[in-house]
């Protein structure tokens, strides 16, 4: 979906709120990221057996100029694209990135990190094909997540996650929007591990936060994942043989905003009426 | 690539430089656009019979269970990427954005536009598959472009578009790099013809800003294109039923910055040593 006007200065609110909070809370360094990922990138964090479903790829044609020029005759008309033979298209070398962060682990590869780990604070658009359910703004293939990545001790890690839940809060309260912040089960990094019994042991892993959205067609309370904040153990730190300051394979977590389903929460609880907005960030939204 | 430090800076300058021009000079409006393009937009366009070989085709599994669990097993072991059947992947109904523009003349589909006509700025990620000449900065698969996007009259799009080129060329001053513009034969949207003859009579649709790089292997100066600043005639307004003020069909042009291309071309001209560079600039890059 585009954005503009007011959906738009909600849209760079949330996402300054965001990276303000890894300046100033985890003196997080600011990384850019690419959106494709190659696809050993994903392989080696097992994404192809743990989510090979929502793994969005990318493919162009061979360079084969009778195979090109065959595909270009038989798009000459009108859409939709065909496709005149599949063996015109290469085995996908990228992947869109489904989370930012693998990005972060991966140009760490091989480092022993210092004391103070390495905290970093990345935007970027996600993708993850969601069948008949992409629909609106709480479910879209192409989002945009902002993170802020822990890599570290086991003790680092874990506790700063637990401070970004407790910043989380307060930005709720900031905001004036109804949530809830609870365990989930279905960790994107189920990845970590062959057995899921493993992590329906640790229901620590993940916590999610919850926005309040519109009630479903028969009226029962609706609310879409928002914020998650996570644990990945040291599965990152030993795929990518990045070494923490006590010497251990580095634990990693983050915790990941999805800014348009912020957004989507924030104009369903609060509305276009400036009015209702809380006061902090009124004059933000509506310019 | 990922992106910090100074290099990030430099990104962020040359983006904020193109929007503060975009806001003062044209009164654009801030859009933010998907990185997906639906292909039956790209094939409106007329994308896959002229580009065919450049286009970024987004595939995903399909909604079969044995299918899926083929390709999970085949890739349960190490890198690369299998897949066992290529029936297990749709036919693309996504590609990547190969510029920024289209999603801007889509979304005023079927629209009739007031006396001052539609500027909208909006930057994102971009996608051409450049095959074996993808290296370095200078010829990214994924990059990013800044566009201000024009869509109104003849008249008034040719004048911004020129307006454009002379405010570049007083980007250039500031940030005191060597550079040439010149008109170009190959334009992003020789899409909107079918027959190339018209482009070379009319020479004047696309101006490129080369900046000077390091030199080639046996000595020869170097440049990259960096920006453009083109014109598209109607082919938009015909394509999408965009009307302008004066009745006819929209005319559409825009000015479109290659950021990373931009970045490593300052670095290159102005190296990592703050006191070469432009006093004005020193300071943002090098905080």
């Amino acid at each position: 979906v585009a954005l503009a006007g007011p959906a738009l200065a909600c849209y760079r609110a949330v996402d300054e709120m965001c990276v303000a909070l890894g300046h100033s809370a985890f003196g997080a360094v600011d990384e850019v990221y690419p959106t494709l990922i190659p696809t050993d990138i994903l392989g080696r964090c097992g994404y192809f057996t743990s989510f090979p479903h929502t793994v969005s790829m990318v493919t162009h044609l061979v360079e084969d100029f009778d195979l090109i020029e065959e595909f270009r005759q038989a798009n000459a008309k009108a859409p939709p694209l065909t496709v005149p033979r599949r063996e015109a298209l290469v085995t996908p070398e990228a992947c869109l990135s489904p989370a930012v962060c693998y990005h972060c682990y991966q140009a760490i590869e091989g480092r022993t990190l210092p004391e103070r780990g390495h905290v970093v604070t990345s935007v970027g658009r996600c993708f993850r094909y969601e069948s008949k359910n992409i629909t609106g703004l709480d479910r879209l293939w192409d989002f945009t997540m902002r993170e802020i990545i822990f890599v570290g001790t086991e003790q680092m890690v874990s506790a700063r996650r637990q401070e970004a839940i407790e910043h989380a809060k307060a930005q709720m309260e900031l905001w004036d929007l109804d949530c809830s912040i609870e365990g989930a089960n279905d960790p994107f990094f189920s990845a970590a591990y062959a057995t899921k019994t493993y992590y329906q042991v640790r229901s620590d892993l993940k916590y999610e936060l919850r926005l309040a959205v519109e009630p479903g067609a028969d009226g029962e309370a609706r609310s879409i994942a928002s914020a998650s904040f996570n644990l990945h153990e040291n599965f990152f730190g030993k795929t990518f043989t990045i070494t923490a300051a006590d010497g251990q394979p580095a634990f990693t977590g983050c915790a990941a905003w999805g800014i348009e389903r912020w957004v989507l929460a924030a104009f369903t609880q609060h509305g276009f009426e400036p009015a209702r907005w809380p006061e902090s960030l009124r004059s933000r939204i509506f310019a």
